[in-house]
């Protein structure tokens, strides 16, 4: 659990701070900033808390990750042209954070007892749709549609979680294996400029 | 209960096809065209749930709708240049699950004991709100509140639910009655060009 | 408690009317005009309660407002010419509806038993967000992001309002100086147009 936990506090920061950035470069005021960060840190967990009815959500009732969440974006406020040179590093934190949520958001569907299928779209949903929510109010079409294969690898490190899981292979492993695949999919994949085909329809 | 259950499938499938080639048609890759596809399926009743309390929501509860808008998404990836032939059953398809999903919407009101002009509300975003949240991830203004008579067919449809509801009809009639009434509507406005007026605001 | 509901429905009519504006301005048709004017008035309210999981939300159970917001609509789409004139006054009643609704969210996190500033963002999204889902179904970035000090002046009251309750002030004195310091801080901003800080990252 405390290995988890740290986890999970790995993947906010990162967020958070991915926001920060996007908002920056779009040009947000301070409220936008803080905001944005919000929202792309806490938003697909707030999505699959709505849709299985764990209500209040879960950042209302741990607030450790809001405080985490100012904090952080201030730094990276105060410090954003150093970060930009670490825009590297924010990519594989990044990676972490999409690994780790997705474990999260599968564990709970398990927990809620739901089937498979739906447990791993919760997983994707937790590891995807802050950034979708951060492109939509940014008034851009979000980027997992268009450019690379990043839902896919969280859909992908899913279906692994549960087979391994219906494999009754102990826990501890199941999370870092997951991680590790959905990380690896993703770096190759950016590193090979791999992407998903398009399909156009002739007229 | 299997006749409207039927209708539901019914609609399903054509809620799927038309978000996945509106998807094809905006050049989003393999994943978007699912997720579009999904969204587009089952948004509407999502939000209705999410308002009306219904959790886990429905879609997670009957993963027969998850395996159908899958199968039914692959089916007009493969097919899609001959789909596009298709677009006048396409459209014939849309305004049956617009007719469906109102009713389905209207009663989960009812059921959940609610006044009837909510009732008729839920109803309205019950067939409407997957294409609003379509276009809303494509970037766009949602159709509906431009181009057609769409959402108006629908609260139309709910409206006289309402009324043969509080006249006790009998319940297939009503369903019947309703999504003939919305069809109707629908087909005659485009057909006749029929718009709703727009007020310019004068400076 | 009356002197609260009045407001509340001071704050629902402002906030109806300049959504209605808002769509007429976007040329959008009858239908996108009430739907929009709907979604200004209670986004930010049902928003606030999927995330406590007050569910059904506010507006199923007392459908008063709906009503409320129908009339409202329809009157403004009827003076539509004067109602520009009336742009001052718009702005005063939306401050308004700005101010009371925070408070109201602040109380609904306190009741909920959530921490202060789980209750303070409770309060800014009561406020904001139905202006937010406004701009984003219109396809504008929110303009609570850049131009104007607005969720800001919701924040302020809102911590103003958890000071005053640790100090056990009387309600009534809570809401109207809370309210009072929220109107007075938009207005100073909007005369003296201050706004917020952007933070550009050097490349």
């Amino acid at each position: 659990m405390t290995f988890f936990y740290a986890l999970d506090i790995l993947g906010t920061i990162a967020f958070a701070i991915s926001g920060a950035l996007s908002a920056m470069n779009r040009r947000l005021d301070l409220f936008g900033i803080f905001i944005i960060a919000f929202v792309t840190s806490i938003g697909g967990g707030t999505i699959r808390d709505v849709l299985i009815g764990n209500t209040p959500v879960s950042w209302m009732q741990n607030t450790v990750n809001m405080y985490l969440i100012i904090s952080v974006t201030a730094f990276s406020i105060l410090f954003r042209n150093k970060l930009d040179y670490l825009k590297k590093s924010l990519f594989l934190f990044d990676t972490i954070g999409l690994g780790i949520f997705t474990i999260i958001g599968v564990e709970s569907g398990i927990r809620a007892g739901l089937e498979p299928i739906v447990s791993i779209a919760l997983g994707t949903m937790t590891g995807c749709f802050g950034g979708v929510i951060r492109d939509t109010l940014c008034n851009e079409i979000p980027v997992i549609f268009r450019k690379e294969i990043y839902a896919t690898a969280s859909i992908a490190g899913g279906v692994c979680f549960m087979i391994l899981y219906t494999l009754q292979i102990d826990e501890n492993i199941i999370y870092i294996s997951t991680t590790l695949l959905i990380i690896a999919i993703r770096l190759l994949v950016v590193k090979y400029k791999v992407s998903l085909p398009q399909f156009i329809v002739n007229k």
